[in-house]
């Protein structure tokens, strides 16, 4: 028999009316014969207003109380869709994270899965009971609840689907991952097939369909993931299909464009041209767990100097200028108000064209480029934060992606 | 080292500002020597806010999946009230019910404590930590979270102090045990001990300042209890002592007066006077949990048959008839509109005065008496429910009850 995942994410749980709407989806996929299990977020705001009584005490995420705390969302979500699941005439029920013996190593609010022992879940599920299992969370060592950070719940049942060999159905508010963001660009278009490897380089570079840990998680353990819509009719929405790049057949040179507003840029200016130097500022920044992106190294005019910039996100530029004090540039410089525009895709390290393109079409529309920083599927270019929309536009038609092309 | 297990009740831990108050008092039990472990109930408003959720998909008390949707009210006080400790310098961590490894039966909603293994808890106190219990929880057999039906969390806490060996004060918005409710009779005055049984009495009619289940534990497991309010500063409630009636020096007839209103009279006529008619009627009822008070029995003029009557909770009215409807009495009778006032004292049963005073005092007020009730330690009668309050003031001042005797 065939198995299924179905993650249902905290808008698709939003309410009453929403957590029916996610069950009578699940059960019309048991209809069809597949022995199915659900994992799910808390009901979306339940998080944030959780986390917010925390904080009025004065502990936030990283705190093993705050965990206690917070992962009281999914549990109620959980034994909710297990309601409706037996109001739709299926024998279901949830399943916490420790119930389902999700063990977890690392801190709390950033925990990591560790293993899962997943034959409670198939058990219920051999004895024709729907399991549904309270995402985002499991137990440590010493059997205190932990969680395993925002998005959490795509590892959750990214995890469970590699347990039981299962493929992995990821219910959110939209049809699929787009080309682009459909609120810039109307003419994005739903992307039927991506690799792994674009997938995790979108939602790196901001698209926020899927948690970049999922989409490792899955890549590594061969997980078939699928995006759909759970606002659709059940079966409606066809979503994307999340692989192996050498099962999609279609070569497309771009598959996306991605974006992220607010992003500062940190320049050090005549550092020692040691690999001892670069790695002192970095190890600085990785300790407070400060994501870094858009790394450039140029020499400087002073010999045996290095000039090196990198881009942070606004909110940790603070932080992360306090980490790098004492290294030993002569100048430290940062810049606020920029952009991270992406464009991504398999085809992207085999084509010369694709930097003409690039520098073309912002060329045309006037946009200045600050940086760009290239991976083998990504170019990234760092521009002002008010010339994003017209970046993503022109570039979503210079590479063919409008629906209309 | 002396143990005190402190339990704060919905309101006292229903906003951030009265945890920390209630954490306040914690940390002066345990500045004074005290080894202290916290039990607390939901946030006020919170279970019946997590209930009317599942209320919403058509689930109510008694199923699993409501159990572990409510319980996540207590998962989420007991760790806010760890934290506020924390902030009051301790060390301190919430123990959830399975973490606690108390074990129930008994269906979901109404679950009994079937063991408690107190040793997680007490290994934390000797480290030095306050744990944090929360109240209303346990697990079944079978790892599935259970709640102990409403006001359980005191039967927690008693459960807790009785494996401890420690005394146990419960916190609630009220400075103790009063003579009787002082929204009705202003000169009601505090009690400074009273016996466990006189207690459940109160508590049985209608005093809502204890619960039952946790009255009756305490005195089996012979726990010494104190109620009294988090809402004064610390150490300024002196509350109420609940003891072994041998303890209480001060002898007085009647120690306090209750009430509870909406109540319903069944009277069944010509029923057949063996004990199997009355068993049956009993035994429907005690099928459907409706708890039934004030059973008087009398000989029908018909040979042979008897008439019987009682009262239940006016809600219940409708259920209880359904379920007497295979009797074969001659005739069923109801009556609404009703109240039930009760007077409790140890002396009741050594003075002949008592049911003399009891009559005049009710007949001055022109209050007729529908039905009486005995027990060792209480009267009740049955009334108008528009009489009550001048019942009660007639009755607490007749008793010597009144602050000004």
């Amino acid at each position: 028999m065939a198995s299924k995942v179905l993650k249902f994410g905290g808008t698709s749980v939003g309410s009453l009316e929403r957590i029916r709407a996610s069950a009578a989806i699940a059960a019309a996929e048991c209809r069809r014969g597949e022995a199915v299990a659900v994992v799910v977020s808390a009901m979306a705001g339940e998080t944030d207003r959780l986390l917010g009584l925390a904080n009025g005490l004065g502990f936030g995420l990283g705190d093993e109380e705050t965990d206690v705390v917070v992962s009281s969302g999914e549990q109620v979500s959980a034994a909710l869709m297990a309601m409706a699941l037996r109001r739709e005439g299926l024998e279901a029920r949830s399943f916490l994270g420790w119930q389902a013996r999700i063990r977890t190593d690392g801190p709390p609010g950033a925990a990591l899965i560790s293993g899962l022992d997943a034959t409670p879940i198939r058990k219920a599920m051999e004895q024709g009971c729907v399991p549904v299992m309270a995402g985002f969370q499991g137990a440590s060592p010493d059997d205190r609840l932990r969680t395993l950070g925002r998005g959490g719940t795509d590892l959750s049942a990214v995890a469970l689907a590699a347990a039981l060999d299962a493929q992995c159905d990821i219910y959110t508010d939209v049809d699929g991952v787009f080309t682009t963001d459909p609120r810039i660009e109307p003419n994005a278009r739903r992307i039927q097939k991506i690799s792994y490897d674009e997938m995790l380089e979108l939602a790196a570079q901001g698209a926020k369909v899927l948690q970049t840990r999922s989409a490792e998680f899955a890549k590594a353990r061969n997980v078939s993931l699928r995006v759909l819509s759970s606002f659709a009719e059940p079966g409606q929405s066809e979503g994307t299909m999340i692989m192996q790049a050498e099962d999609i057949a279609e070569r497309r040179i771009v598959s996306g464009i991605a974006y992220a507003r607010d992003q500062a840029r940190i320049a050090l200016r005549g550092l020692s041209q040691t690999p001892e130097a670069a790695a002192g500022v970095f190890s600085g920044l990785a300790d407070a767990d400060i994501g870094i992106d858009m790394i450039v190294q140029s020499p400087a005019s002073e010999p045996g100097r290095a000039n090196l910039e990198f881009t942070v996100d606004r909110r940790d530029l603070r932080d992360a200028l306090t980490r790098i004090g004492e290294s030993d540039a002569r100048d430290v410089l940062s810049e606020t108000g920029l952009a991270k525009v992406s464009i991504v895709g398999l085809g992207l390290n085999r084509r010369a064209d694709v930097a003409r393109i690039l520098y073309r079409a912002l060329a045309e529309q006037k946009i200045a480029v600050r940086t760009v920083a290239t991976s083998e599927i990504k170019i990234s270019v760092l521009i002002e934060n008010d010339a994003v929309e017209h970046a993503v536009r022109a570039l979503h038609a210079a590479y063919g992606l409008d629906a209309a092309a």
